[in-house]
């Protein structure tokens, strides 16, 4: 229940709000991270979150499991595991996976992409068009949203037909987009060279970051774009594009 | 420069965009977190940070500065130490202040924050009036936001008569959060009985949590809420209200 108030006055009434919970995320039995999510597809999510972090490689996904502590009962439903077999020197939590160095910057953080990931091919020009096309789809496909007016979606769209193959929804955007990315990695999606990644909100950092390990072409948001975006894109060959309204957008790279 | 794209064809002109940039934070020494940012305010939002989490409790902010290493030359604007002269033992990267044990959930999340926060005095009833009225402010406040259509607001406003005492922006949320708390923080103005903090974005937990902490009787939100940030407030008693457009909004706390 929740109370409308206005000039007039206050009513009481139902009111449907977006579910967050805290998932655990552990990878081959290490605790990775601990993320604000709306339960759902949190296997699709562990498994984009390990991958965007660099942690899978080329390494076979053995098992996803929610995490059971003896017994039917106890099993959690908020602590992911993901299992590949391969014994691992202990994960350092994800903070210093940033230098603990005096002199973090942004070309430091870029340079550190950069060590693991390859720059992308040029991607073709955008089709404006077909950007367009996946927007409205992806907002047509946001039940979630059209339920409580708070929460971000992502999704895989054809960057020729405009088609959405894959929408997620999640209360945080980064977390909408490992579970676009979890999807095609458990689905041998990946690098998915025919599809943009679209993303309701603003493309920061973070977003290119996830786009570049994911290996999409174009990573396309309808809100504005960071500085350390733009200047990500460009050393990735990802193709960023902000600001996709009314059939029109802003590209900021390649 | 970037490219504006639309089915007539495209068009290359100036842009600007959000700066972001990694600040890593410590305190007394040790490295806390790093946040990506916005620059500006960084000693606010290094000294909001740590109250939030919890760390300063009484203690005196002896010293805030860039971490210069031997020379002026090397003076580094993205590492800010927060100095209070207090000898600590090794601070726990933030990820595992949440429980590592199989089962974190909600419940347990706000059982964490109760350990260490009293809930607040029932707030009383929000005034819609003057809570629309520092939307307004804030909005015409919003200097980056108009140039730039990618970043968030945070914001102190007096319960009764609306008027915002401190504006913040940063393309992160909880940053222009921490930000308006640090300040207050800074000139002894904790808890500020007498203001609610505005954002302009949606409430989540952390905004709940960090409201909080910092003794706001309420928070207000043009965007949704979640679940956890509902269950969170109530908890606390910070009132809660949401969706407040066009001089209405939702209340979901206390």
């Amino acid at each position: 229940m929740a109370t409308r108030l206005d000039a007039a006055g206050s009513r009481r009434g139902p009111d449907r709000v977006i579910v967050e919970e805290p998932l655990e995320i552990q990878l081959d039995g290490q605790l990775l991270t601990v993320t604000m999510r709306t339960p759902g597809h949190d296997f699709e999510l562990a498994v984009g979150f390990c991958h965007g972090e660099g942690l899978l490689g080329g390494a076979v996904v053995q098992q996803i499991r929610y995490c059971a502590t003896g017994s039917a009962v106890d099993t959690n439903f908020n602590t992911v595991t993901v299992d590949t077999g391969i014994e691992r020197p202990p994960l350092r939590a994800r903070l210093t996976t940033t230098t603990a160095a005096c002199g973090v910057c942004g070309s430091q953080t870029i340079d550190e992409l950069t060590a693991r990931l390859e720059p992308l091919a040029v991607p073709s020009a955008l089709d404006v068009a077909a950007a367009a096309k996946a927007a409205a789809g992806a907002r047509a496909g946001q039940a979630l949203f059209e339920d409580t007016g708070a929460v971000h979606a992502a999704a895989a769209f054809d960057l020729t037909t405009g088609e959405v193959s894959l929408l997620r929804e999640d209360i945080g955007r980064h977390n909408a987009v490992d579970k676009v990315v979890g999807r095609l990695r458990l689905d041998d999606g990946l690098p998915p060279t025919e599809l943009g990644l679209f993303v309701s909100g603003r493309a920061s950092f973070e977003m290119v970051q996830k786009a570049w390990a994911a290996g999409f072409p174009w990573l396309v948001a309808v809100g504005g774009v960071s500085s350390l975006a733009v200047a990500t894109a460009k050393r990735a060959n990802v193709g960023l594009a902000g600001f996709l309204r009314d059939g029109t957008c802003t590209v900021y790279a390649p």
